[in-house]
């Protein structure tokens, strides 16, 4: 039997990111200010470091990694591409099922893959501080690691139900050194007004988005960092495709379908992308690859959402944004478990897709947890709720390979683990989860609140 | 700058367990009886499979490892040797140190290299289900990943106050298919005994052991399986150490010191035999390396023990084996966080440190973790509270190193990370956490509950 994991060596970490705008067939949608009109870098300086602003704007293919960065990627990347055989036999599929492992890096997924880039153009910029906020806290323990890497003071607002209900993520963002406030909190104007209101308030990501963006806003030592949805983030993601394309090619294989979960959409693009680069190519390889973003029925963006402009956040504070979206004011349900509850897109995510260079998928919540358990029986690793959703389609995918009789190659990113997230594996358990479609009408109403400008 | 981890490939896995007794000057000393007289093996085959009482009976030098059992290995061995280049730095040593790091398998530590092997060996010998106990939940979820990769039914007695003070450890164990109670049950004699006269019983390790015992003495389709102390499992565990020495032999070191924590013992038996092999067989390089196994001063067997015969467990239903105790009835304080909180230790790794060819220190709790969280800040990883006692022997002896301008090589076992240990980081970050040295008087009144027979 082969090997169950393809590893590469620490000079095979990509010297380079691979910036999709270079081979998509139209320019990116530009960002747009209240005016209606494009907004341009110098009004983001206040909060992000040029150099970041430069990538989110770039039409370059190939940006390059600064040596500091890759010396901290090399902690634990190359991560292994994983071929799962014992899932395989399980399922008694004919089909051929990998996977790239993210939740061997020290915050537990992906996002420092961006986090740690971030950090250290934004310590070039003279930065002293980061503030960012976190909802269940794997963004916020991403940064906090990352901030102490290079030497910078982080703060994380966390949304206070999850300050409250998940205290072991906010311990490991202290044990790397960051501070953590529950949102809303009295160190902003925007935490004091609603506290004035509401002592009790809950939080919620829009709240914390506020006020963590205010205080970079207003200090000039401290700049504000996002995990998601940028072109920049979705750029330092694609280390995790370029890696895999050379594991695949090292065993001589390529995927015929490419899975990841998409709640903003980095961890899909930095899986995706770099194959979008060989079918800009030609590479006849390629040409029938498939690449599939699969998302949670009950925040459906891209398959139920439209591609239009919106806000970025729910306040309408952000530039406008063309995007998948299900309107800035959709609330995702209470009884949705597994992160990618985002409202939007990333911009450039969803130009694919409007573009038909990629495809989308829903798949409800509980059959993602019984695709997890299954996974994690098979292959031992628990993955956390927001992979789930690759796995399912995967699985789902690899069954209608046994009816056909198909030798398919599918790929699919494990963007992380589910150690933080045993909660949630507790309520399916329990069989507290539910499914949840959401209404067509629920979706219009929201959408009915979209920006007038743009679209 | 050379690589920071040293990868081996699937087909370095080893083929054979090391056997330690194959070249300790005395043979080991025999468990005995109520009745002073050795227990055979028979005694013993109600519990366990014949094949682990060869093993541990064994004098053979080497032990092949099953395919099927190298098979689940290849899930997440052979696990990466880190060079802590960032720890160095940090700490301005000429010292090198190295670390293995056991938290990459799926249960987060060294423990899955004895529950695979024991889960197979029941399997061939016909075994349909696993009984074990579990505190913190390390050893069940081990036990639980392996019964679930050989089709074999696991319960798990789960001490009360953890299930219900941890219950991420028993989702995991959930998500793997075991059934987990809460001990005192009421599915043992044991169990029922106990709850009929205090319904709220808390619930103790040796309790759940006696479960545990119970439950496999009386059901001919079960056995019990031991996370530690006994010689088959020192025996599996030795798979970190024979991977260890082909790393160092790429990259053409050998390590000064080894250094283990040590509670039952298994984790540095698996770390550290290995180099025992090299010194036995007169390997100049190995000549004047220290094997240093690190315990907490709240738990000071091997360095405030005494080397005599006791009962494996707190009640005396165990046979008697010869190792250094503090006393069977003995109880580690409650301040305790961090595991290795066995009365006892391995039978091996005592005579071997009676015979002088290993070493012993004890280290305060709360510079366990403060070293922890230095680790955590260098290299990303956040350890398990056990792996900390280890960390901190070795940033002790690195500043040492910086004093004396030697540039020593040190290596020691990360044996798990702490994903589930946050909330002692949190009692530690809070100032909860008290160091405890245990007062003689008190090991003294523990040791004169010893059994008469031996000594």
């Amino acid at each position: 039997m082969a090997d169950m994991r393809i590893q590469l060596e620490e000079k095979d970490i990509p010297t380079h990111w691979y910036n999709v705008v270079s081979d998509m067939p139209n320019p990116p949608s530009p960002p747009l200010g209240p005016d209606g009109n494009p907004v341009g870098p110098e009004k983001m300086l206040a909060i992000f470091p040029g150099a970041l602003l430069e990538q989110e704007m770039s039409a370059e293919r190939w940006i390059p990694i600064p040596e500091p960065v890759r010396e901290i990627y090399r902690l634990w990347r190359p991560t292994p591409l994983c071929r799962a055989w014992r899932l395989e036999q399980m399922l008694g599929t004919p089909a051929k099922i990998y996977y790239k492992y993210e939740g061997v890096s020290p915050a537990g997924s992906h996002k420092v893959n961006t986090s740690v880039p971030q950090a250290y153009f934004n310590k070039q910029a003279g930065i002293k501080r980061i503030s960012t906020e976190t909802g269940a806290g794997q963004w916020g323990s991403s940064m906090a690691l990352a901030g102490n890497m290079f030497g910078l003071d982080v703060r994380v607002y966390m949304v206070k139900v999850s300050y409250d209900q998940k205290p072991f993520r906010r311990s490991m963002m202290q044990t790397w050194g960051a501070e953590v406030f529950a949102s809303p909190s009295n160190m902003t104007n925007t935490g004091r007004a609603i506290l004035a209101k509401d002592p009790n308030n809950e939080g919620s990501l829009g709240i914390a988005i506020s006020e963590a963006v205010e205080e970079a806003a207003t200090r000039p030592d401290t700049n504000y960092a996002l995990g998601s949805v940028l072109n920049h983030v979705c750029l330092h993601q694609t280390v995790i495709g370029l890696e895999a394309k050379k594991q695949f090619a090292k065993i001589n294989e390529y995927p015929d379908i490419v899975f990841g979960c998409c709640g903003g959409g980095s961890n899909f693009a930095g899986v995706a992308f770099p194959f979008l680069a060989d079918k800009a190519a030609g590479d006849a390889k390629a040409k029938n690859t498939r690449l599939v973003a699969v998302e949670p029925t009950s925040c459906p963006t891209l398959t139920k959402g439209i591609y239009t402009y919106d806000f970025g956040d729910a306040s309408g504070f952000t530039p406008m944004m063309k995007m998948y979206t299900l309107g800035h004011d959709f609330m995702p349900p209470g009884i949705h478990a597994g992160g990618l509850r985002y409202h939007g897109d990333s911009p450039l995510v969803s130009q694919l897709l409007h573009e038909g260079l990629i495809e989308a998928i829903a798949v409800p919540q509980v059959a993602t947890f019984a695709a997890g358990v299954q996974f994690s029986k098979a292959e031992g690793i628990i993955p956390a709720p927001e992979s789930n959703h690759a796995i399912r389609a995967v699985i789902d995918e690899a069954l209608r390979c046994k009816e056909t009789g198909e030798a398919k190659t599918l790929f699919f990113n494990l963007s992380g683990h589910g150690h933080f997230d045993m909660a949630s594996y507790d309520r399916y358990f329990a069989g507290k989860l539910e499914d949840y479609e959401y209404p067509r009408a629920a979706i219009e109403e929201s959408l009915a609140h979209l920006p007038k400008v743009g679209g």
